[in-house]
């Protein structure tokens, strides 16, 4: 299950995909930082073979990707499409990314921990996600030495993932309640109840196209399945309130509102020229624009698929080669112009 | 001659057009601001019966709107059209406006003056304008009792038009020009050789959709037709200045005039409500990229007859109502969309 793929999940007006992954390390190696290379080798070893036994439900399922045999911009791309972590990409001599496409999942190795478990859904469905990684990690856990305190839980590389060693987010489309100046009030607020919330689209990029990421602090004394349904109920509040602004906004400012869609889907249209940052924006207005029926033309899934698709290494991927800045500008216009057209 | 009309002059593609104006009074009568209703009834008088002659070139050729039987929006549409200044829309006792359609002439009665006799040419024509102009002059002349000084030449309530009271004008399109910061050496190098740089449309309303009139600042102990050929020297100048910066704007930054002119349309097309300086602007945009060649769905004499449509008065005078700002916007927007279609 691919972020490209064309349905659209439960939710799917606001909520982006969600995401869940275990932390796993196996105590007799030294974590990721301190490993020798063959202490790395040996660790890819165990879990491919874990993963290929007679009797795995995952025998031939996954795909191996070495980082060291991948270009930059492929690199890149695998980072734009949240399969990796930038920290992999940056790990060329042992990181790895086990995919498994069919099932949504993927596992990094030799990223901060020897093991990431991780999972991607359309839409607003955590549970799903948890319960796909939950098994895989269950296979590995049953026939590997993962570093586990009878009081700590799980042991991790940063001691912020120990204890459930589970990270779960879901992506949010929120442009009314940016619009309308509420972020911030919910971004105290997630963080008083444990939740941070963050941009999605590169690093320091802020809030990219009005995407925000909401995933939990803690994982220490929290149960893996209290943590998302926390995630649940958080997310289901605001997916509440955005769809409220967006129903109020149209209601009490609808022509000011198709003014600012209309605009954005003229420019994106027409521009020769256009920067990540903008496109973003454009493109968000041209969603909220479409989830509220003042645009017709488009599909909510082709749009998103879209914002995946101006990301600078989908464009080099496309073009087949590295572009300047000037020329990631004119190939992304041009991509939005044929794909808008 | 409308400057509605579909017609370019010369040099079009630079220049909206040329006007001339005389100020002539009668010498038995107070000026206007002194005038007796009485007194300005006979100055009317004498002024009509001199164009309707028997032997006058003029014989039921003018049509006279008296401002007292006009409504606010008329008037302010004449002010929008260059018919009347604002100053004669408010004299709405004494005041009345003679136009010649044909000849693209018409005559304020009872402005600063007892009599403004105005000429417009399409494009670049200040001599033509001047020509039609003083053929009337020189009728009324021979038949009224000009306020005339041997030695001051035609007396004028306003210091400033005395000596020949006439003033040329010529309208400029100059978004090169200003694009590259230009304007401000220009506008003091008219000022040294006795010109003055204004704004077109409205009242400090600024330099609206890059549009530039030039116009002479003396009066006084000019030979007339020095007047309007140091007029044409100037505009020729001009013209030849930005038609190179756009030419080499077109050489050095094609990419980002290409973006520019294009992002203006896709806002022009799309937009649902728009002001005037913003509308005015982006056309601006669209007749430079039209003039480059840069793009080819319009005709530079329909974009110049947008800019006069998009103004306060037309749009109200279209819907046969006053509109609100908001409203403004929106039809505003509509009819450039649908315009542009």
């Amino acid at each position: 299950m691919s972020i490209l793929s064309s349905e659209l999940g439960p939710h799917g007006d606001i909520v982006m995909s969600s995401r869940v992954r275990f932390a796993r390390n196996l105590a007799p190696y030294d974590f990721p930082q301190r490993i020798t290379i063959e202490g790395a080798k040996e660790v890819s070893q165990l879990v491919k073979k874990t993963l290929e036994k007679n009797d795995s439900d995952y025998k031939n399922t996954f795909h191996t990707i070495r980082m060291k045999k991948t270009d930059e911009i492929e690199r890149q791309l695998y980072v734009e499409e949240h399969m990796i972590s930038p920290a992999l990409a940056q790990n060329t001599e042992k990181g790895e990314l086990l995919i498994n496409k069919q099932k949504g999942c993927s596992l990094m190795l030799h990223e901060e921990d020897h093991i990431r478990i991780q999972c991607l859904r359309k839409g607003l469905q955590p549970m799903e996600a948890f319960l796909e990684a939950d098994r895989i990690d269950d296979w590995l856990g049953k026939h590997l030495p993962y570093a586990y305190d009878e009081r700590l839980g799980y042991l991790t590389a940063c001691p912020t993932n120990i204890g459930s060693g589970l990270r779960v987010s879901v992506m949010l489309h929120l442009p009314a309640l940016t619009m309308m100046g509420y972020l911030e009030d919910l971004i105290r607020a997630a963080g008083q109840l444990g939740f941070t919330v963050r941009g999605v689209f590169g690093e320091g990029s802020g809030y990219l196209g009005n995407l925000y990421q909401i995933s939990n602090q803690v994982t220490l004394n929290v149960k893996e399945q209290e943590i998302v349904t926390n995630i649940e109920d958080i997310a289901g509040k605001v997916i509440d309130r955005e769809r409220a602004v967006r129903k109020s906004v149209l209601c009490d400012q609808k022509l000011e509102l198709e003014d600012r869609v209309f605009r954005s889907l003229g420019i994106l249209k027409y521009a020769q020229l256009i920067k990540r940052k903008e496109a973003m924006h454009l493109i968000s207005d041209v969603i909220l624009g479409t989830s509220l029926g003042v645009i017709s033309a488009y599909s909510l899934s082709d749009l998103h698929k879209l914002m995946a698709q101006i990301q600078p290494a989908y464009l080099q991927k496309q073009s087949g080669t590295i572009l300047t800045e000037k020329e990631r500008e004119q190939k992304r216009a041009a991509f939005i112009r044929e794909t808008l057209k």
